[in-house]
């Protein structure tokens, strides 16, 4: 295990009913807010009434930021962070999943900068930040306690994020029932999203990480049981209660600790949404078996290990290889039955691109991209390759 | 799964020599501390040398609180938050196991309150609170960055606990190194406690807690087989990372969320240690497995999940009693070999006192103890009994 310091001080307000606290909860740190937020299901749900009502209920007053798309632009954000600084707000309020959360993160950390916030994507530190708070309405991206954002810089055509601990929230709010009006596509999105999260940090070349690695491997079979659950039945209250936990664990640094961490599909993901603007959990989903079979030879009892205690494979244990084989396909298996693609042609992809995405891809790490193996460009291209 | 509101903020510094980052730590609250710790232990072991060189050298003063004792008792607390009055000291920082840490909480309660700190074991609100660091010894009570303390009032021969979110430490250094000097038997009273911290949680009557469960499962497993290994290996670091993270993680109230908790055994040995001043992971062992034969029998399906989630019984799933009873068994099978007692009478304690330990037992829950069963006293003094 190796040395850590970690702390994550977000509030985590937690059940039925909890958006009704939002007023109260902001009027600890402000009487007026940036409110950061995406289309029109806000305002078709109910919520949007329902947060505004206990804004003023308690004093708040809010200027609006609409507009958050997924893959959520820098452009936006900069809007955002010019309107904080011209009416001097002093506090971001996101109402959304990890887009509005990932925009007023970035809107927070820009409001105190003279420069551009697109800097804090390039390596420039985040000094400081205005308090975030955020009513979570999609489990998937964590960025609910997580310290991280990621942006897409829409003329640049590229995807990154900027991180701090600055920018973990004050405080979410985590209703379930918030869930149970998710189309059915976005379950299998916000499922793969946060098991990535969890494996990313799972596949680990550091040794004696038992504690984590029990929580995560129990953690993404609670999530597959209950995705599964979810798919046909997506007002299940009690499974939403679950992912929604779930997914806040996955990302909240917890399953990180004391470990060397991988990202490399999550890199490979970035490319491929920024070029294409798919959903990142479809991404995801596309490219991690292909990972998996890259960096599985060399790491049989690892990947062993996940076919046995993740994906429950029975047997073959005297074989490592076909081990190993089995809970790749036992992930991919699943992937199927909740609606998601397993390779990228089915996300209607081909190869033109790869070359260039994997350039892109291993940039930011001098050269390679992830830390189970550390990936060069021509690995990258050949695992696109593989998922195509 | 039940609403929640949870905050934990402590940060926790982790791992090989982080007991030299004590003074900067420090340092970032006030330049002057109440330095709180136990005997001749951390003077013998060299970690009282590092800990004032490293506040020196950061520009730290201290007035020392030496003698605390296992059991803590709150004459000690009470000097204490008369040196923090009298001198103005802002910080309390304990060097030391749940006892050190307990007394530097109750301190940091009651230097800033009129009355007698003791109030705060009665009921009244802790409203304010010094800060507390702490630099760990002993993983057992997850005090580190808890909500509580427990104290012993030696003149009336009760133990009670104070809670409050203000006592939660500012930061924890958790230093596996410092855990290799630990005696034999220290090491199953510590895996026993935490394990009690989880299984306190564990038994409950509330549905769809499917995420903390498998957490929960997945801890209990990690801390059996590592405290085994220290058992023949005492000095082994790796084991002992996973046992001060297990520790950590076994109270922080990660654990308890969403759901109903019993602390029923923690009411049975809190009785037993103020009574006898046997130590509290002892106690613990010899009361569970009698509480939990007491219990099984209305609640067979979640003692059978206990059994083979937790203990690993493989068959017997075709008789629920017969299921319950071998993980029940397998649980004593550990303390034994853990060296623990699984019996009153192996501490040299007697029936005598059952009656009125079973009486003070139920006082604070108005005439019950726990909640998966709420037992009467009768009941408690059944469990006392079957226990001997």
């Amino acid at each position: 295990m190796l040395n850590y310091d970690y702390q994550n001080p977000t509030r985590l307000v937690f059940g039925r009913g909890t958006q009704k606290q939002v007023g109260a909860l902001v009027r600890g740190y402000a009487d007026r807010v940036l409110l950061v937020y995406g289309g029109g299901s806000i305002k078709k749900s109910g919520l949007y009434g329902e947060v505004t009502a206990s804004l003023r209920a308690a004093g708040v007053s809010f200027t609006e930021l609409p507009g958050v798309v997924p893959n959520p632009r820098v452009t936006l954000a900069r809007e955002g962070a010019r309107l904080c600084r011209e009416q001097s707000i002093p506090f971001v309020l996101a109402v959304g999943g990890g887009s509005a959360i990932d925009t007023a993160k970035a809107v927070a950390a820009g409001a105190l900068y003279d420069g551009d916030l697109w800097d804090f994507c390039m390596g420039k530190k985040i000094e400081r930040a205005l308090p975030v708070g955020t009513v979570l309405t999609i489990p998937a991206t964590g960025s609910e306690s997580s310290p991280k954002a990621v942006l897409t810089n829409e003329e640049l055509r590229i995807k990154k994020s900027m991180g701090s601990d600055l920018l973990r929230p004050a405080f979410s709010i985590l209703n379930p029932e918030l869930c149970e009006t998710l189309p059915p596509e976005q379950i299998g999105y916000s499922a793969f999203d946060m098991m990535s999260h969890i494996m990313e940090r799972y596949f680990t070349n550091t040794p004696h990480t038992e504690v984590i690695d029990g929580l995560s491997e129990s953690l993404l079979r609670t999530i597959m049981k209950q995705a599964l659950i979810l798919r046909g039945d997506s007002k299940n209250y009690d499974a939403w209660c679950e992912l929604v936990e779930a997914g806040n664990l996955a990302h909240n640094g917890l399953l990180g600790l004391g470990r060397e961490q991988d990202w490399a599909c999550h890199g490979m993901e970035h490319e491929l949404s920024a070029l294409y603007d798919i959903p990142h959990g479809a991404g995801l989903a596309a490219v991690t078996p292909a990972w998996m079979r890259y960096a599985a030879p060399k790491h049989l009892p690892l990947f062993g290990q996940f076919a046995v205690e993740v994906m429950g494979v029975r047997g073959s244990l005297r074989d490592p290889e076909r081990l190993a084989e089995a809970g790749i396909s036992a992930l991919e298996d699943f992937s199927r039955r909740m609606g998601l693609p397993v390779r990228l042609h089915e996300l209607g992809i081909g190869g033109g691109d790869f070359a260039l995405m994997a350039e892109k891809s291993v940039q930011k790490g001098g050269g390679t991209l992830g830390h189970l193996e550390e990936l060069s460009a021509r690995d990258v291209e050949n695992i696109y390759g593989l998922a195509l």
